[in-house]
């Protein structure tokens, strides 16, 4: 039976620019992986509302599930709450749930819910709620897309409120053996041990250190026996290197 | 006149298996802001021909420029020269002028090009080789789309050779202002600034430190003058705190 697959939407300028480097895609991988969802797309786009809409309906139509990060806060550059709606064909407004959890928040803090505070508490219809321990401000599921913040940790405490919710699958497992020669020197024997393993995935990612070449082979999946068997023939095949 | 667009097309399964985080990203999006070309998106796939195809195709029609990086090395899951060649429906093979490059540089290293490392020489008819300083084997762009390795310091030698031959736009000029309060605050004021300033892009990132709430404000426009007085603007609408 195969996995859950997902796909993950980036929003943010900032990215684009080079401004700033995103944190969310790495976290959200190891966290999916390790669950057994396989991640099978990440897309970047900017704030603009078209941009988004296209890209949302493109991704949930296409996996079983879509993670959104940026553009939840309260301003003017804020518009991925709209833009979901949007593409859902749903309204939007400041829902009663969503201003409570504010009205709560802001009262611990001593503050009051401005008018730009309940921006974020534009939720569209028939949207489930994602708890934010973090800052109140909730983040909220449309059917199978997740829309959370940017914020780092903001983001990984959405995360973990969301993955339960989920149907996993197997996880994958594997193992990374690194080689003391280039790729062109291992590519031949790798090429033979992926065929008679047609079950496991076999990547090669080569690399430099102290002007050497050398290369990591990483043998992922399901089956524990089945990745270690592979992974001893690969070692007999490259014995380490006398230091 | 706007400037010219692009897009980056990442390949890689160790990315989206958490494995590996990308650095590519980050490094094209500072240098094609530097030169005026606007990177409107990215999207990572994985290791899989349609993906790719898919990708590029979509990419390559929506946008002035497309960078790949990943999968050109010569082992087994590196297909994105095929792929490439597949997208474009040119045929594909060893090249005589790839191979000369190989050659000389494994005769310099005292090692000969096997049939292995021959695959790195596969290159779609018609296309254009981008030097790689690095390691010999050659990057290629076919009409407007330019294929890179992966590791990281191939991939920016790869930009290196490659940006100069583009046409470039304005570049965008960019201002940012830290400001101790959170965005709850800043956004009112900051949405008046926006809405007065049409013509410069005006971003809101808040930010966490040592729990206290912040938020960088990031003015981006073409015109210098006009993101100077924005920034004015908004540094008397909030006044450095007391230390």
């Amino acid at each position: 039976m195969r996995n859950p697959t997902a796909a993950m939407l980036v929003i943010g300028d900032e990215i684009l620019s080079g401004r700033t480097r995103d944190a969310n895609m790495h976290y959200l991988a190891g966290e999916l992986t390790a669950i057994g969802i396989d991640l099978m797309e990440v897309r970047v786009v900017s704030d603009v509302t078209n941009s988004i809409v296209t890209a949302v309906n493109d991704l949930r139509a296409s996996y079983d599930n879509v993670f959104t990060s940026g553009g939840i806060g309260p301003t003017h550059d804020d518009i991925t709450a709209d833009a979901i709606a949007q593409a859902f064909e749903l309204s939007i407004d400041v829902r009663d749930d969503a201003r409570a959890i504010l009205e709560a928040r802001y009262r611990d803090m001593g503050a009051e819910v401005n008018k730009t505070r309940l921006r974020m508490a534009r939720i569209p219809d028939t949207a489930v709620l994602i708890d934010n321990p973090v800052s109140g401000a909730p983040g909220f599921s449309v059917k199978n897309v997740h829309v959370m913040a940017g914020v780092p940790t903001i983001f990984q405490a959405m995360v973990a409120s969301v993955l339960p919710t989920l149907t996993g699958g197997t996880p994958l497992l594997s193992q990374t053996l690194r080689i003391d020669h280039g790729e062109g020197r291992v590519a031949g024997p790798l090429a033979k041990l992926a065929g008679d393993f047609p079950d496991l995935s076999i990547g090669s990612y080569p690399f430099q250190q102290n002007g050497a070449y050398g290369t990591n082979i990483v043998i992922r999946g399901q089956d524990g026996p089945r990745v270690d068997q592979a992974m001893t023939i690969l070692a007999g095949l490259f014995p380490p290197k006398a230091a």
